[in-house]
């Protein structure tokens, strides 16, 4: 079997890849260890930025989104018993994002991938990455799929990142002491923005999924289990956490849905090794604070699915050979605005009073300097494309 | 001896409370344990806020300063061999810094309070505070003076913050493992405005007090000592930490000043006990990156001055019972941006891969984003008086 593209990986970086490179006429495989009803039904992140929703409104796969999607100009910080709305339509005119669920954004893929016949398959779980540095190849089930290039979208657990030699990489990495219980529960949302709320009991997220269901996150110690927490606890702690400002009621429900994400940061360099292309999770993880990861994978693939194009079309790779570089830009200020999210929010055991104070004083410049809003809302609708430099 | 307010130590904070006091009809004796000459050399801060400027123009005592300082409309952050100009003139229309030394404005004020009959007595080394409660008095070289309140404006090593009793004052504080260097060099400056300069080695400072003097800072070991520092030395590392940009060559000359400065954050609350006002250092000491220590203490009086007028004018102490939560305020604010500066330029060597990197993106985007030099621009040039929130 051959192809032009082989994309290891049926997640959104994948499945748009295929799309972006259909739309421009280059063949592509993906490949996708799990099944297709699991990847469908998988619970991550749910806000996208203006320039995601862009993207996907422009490769024609937005349909459903805009129709289903729930735009936000806004979010709330809530600490000190009082909250603090960010308004994004003064902040960044023009800018907001869009609540959808990333599953939601992975139906639409398929679906659209499928209808346009493009070739996926789910359940190979074996697949293995061969000869990078030129002719490469994709082995799995027994079969064998050359290509061009691989692109490697398969998340930070893959195989592909893992393919790469020993030492070329250079690996960037932080782990925070602390991790988030996620929640979905069959229950309206309690507000009608999400509430980043910072209590001395640690951080809670109030969000949600469509005007049914809401989904909640709980700033937990990093070794809890799912046992440590039955429904009433999550309640009386979300309540506790939440319940802080004068007149707010969280409207309880069904919990439909619960799970554990570890708290990290992380970047591999360069994001390309010979023919081989990492994008999203595969090259970076960030903390869910600043809600950056799906968005980065869609920057990612949104610049290989250019520079492939300028490959097939005029033999140039100079777009390619910039890939890494024009992707780190946008990545390492996603890392640090994720970090500086994190750190604004959570409890850290360490913090002795004077960090404490320091991350209200934060919190007070945050939501009364004009200035110090505006760089939380552009960056959380996400800046340009092609900018580390939102300037002029 | 009596008087209205009894003022503890001739620095900024003592000598401009006593001049604001006298402007409003209310009676002040100063005392200082150090000889008028040593008050007047001593080589501290430099850089003068927007409102620390008015409030020494409104209050008359600005006429050497306008003559002689010079106003800075922008400041330049160094790093990854290339300069980045932070233009206040954009950012902050119509808010500048002035560089004036420190020592500058105390003989000003030393000179207006003499020449309007004021009572300042220096070399008095023992003074003791008595009766903080009520009818507070101090005591000094077997002399006894009463007075309403006490001002205790004697800085961090000051006798005033010991005199409240143990158990009263809550204590925020954070030691960085570093120092300055500073020097004062007889060589004009090396360019026009201040460059920070973040290097593989450490920070440094070019700043200035004259068109003929330069002030330079370096950062270095805690425990590092005035021997550890010949002046080769420091010629050659503030070399190697300023030039690193095309083009710029520092001029040296003969260093004519050296001093160490410890690197500490530090808030002591309430900043009142009973009779006795805390103003300045004696309170509150930040790192000096965000050149904020003199201007607070400015903002501390100014605060204070007013809170006396209103409580000889009418009797009401409500301006005074806020006095401390009012400072507390801009202090809290001070305190943040001035570790937030301290933090994006010097090196930690507790700082692993991941931090360094997340160091650069911070400053990459403080210089591309306009909201984000925005940030530095307003608290550099400081924020409005009676503001915790420049917003609106």
């Amino acid at each position: 079997m051959r192809t032009q593209v082989g994309i290891v990986g049926a997640g959104p970086a994948g499945l748009l890849l295929s799309h972006l490179l259909h739309l421009r006429g280059i063949d592509s495989v993906v490949l996708e260890s799990r099944s297709r009803e699991y990847v469908e039904q998988r619970v991550r992140a749910g806000v996208l930025e203006q320039g995601t929703v862009d993207v996907l409104d422009e490769a024609g796969v937005g349909g459903r989104m805009r129709a289903e999607g729930l735009p936000h100009h806004g979010i709330e910080l809530r600490y000190g018993g009082a909250g603090h709305r960010i308004p994004f339509e003064r902040l960044v005119p023009g800018r907001a994002i869009t609540v959808y669920g990333q599953q939601e954004v992975v139906k639409d893929l398929i679906a659209r991938r499928l209808a346009d016949g493009g070739k996926i398959l789910f359940d190979v779980p074996d697949v293995a990455l061969h000869s990078l540095a030129a002719d490469p190849y994709l082995t799995f089930l027994g079969r064998r799929l050359d290509c061009d290039v691989i692109a490697g979208c398969d998340g930070f657990h893959g195989v592909s990142r893992p393919s790469i030699p020993d030492g070329v990489l250079s690996i960037f990495q932080r782990d925070y002491p602390f991790a988030w219980l996620g929640i979905l529960a069959q229950v309206p949302p309690s507000a009608e923005e999400l509430i980043y709320s910072r209590s001395e009991r640690g951080f809670a997220l109030h969000s949600m999924r469509s005007p049914e269901i809401s989904r909640f996150y709980l700033q937990v110690p990093p070794d809890a289990s799912l046992d440590d927490w039955p429904d009433s606890r999550i309640w009386t702690e979300l309540r506790a956490r939440l319940e802080t400002v004068p007149g707010f009621a969280l409207t309880e429900g069904p919990i439909i849905s619960r799970d554990l994400s570890a708290m990290r940061s992380f970047v591999a360099e360069p994001m390309r090794h010979g023919r081989l292309y990492l994008a999203g999770d595969a090259a970076h993880i960030v903390p869910p604070t600043g809600a950056k990861g799906l968005n980065l994978a869609v920057a990612d693939v949104r610049v290989l699915a250019e520079a492939l194009a300028a490959f097939y079309g005029s033999g140039s790779t100079e777009l390619l050979d910039a890939y890494s570089d024009t992707c780190l830009r946008r990545v390492w200020r996603a890392q640090h605005f994720s970090w500086w999210m994190t750190t604004l929010l959570h409890t850290f055991d360490s913090d002795d009073a004077y960090g404490r104070r320091l991350q209200t004083s934060h919190l007070d410049y945050v939501t009364s300097s004009e200035a110090a809003a505006t760089t939380l809302a552009e960056n959380y609708v996400g800046l340009p494309f092609d900018s580390g430099a939102p300037r002029d």
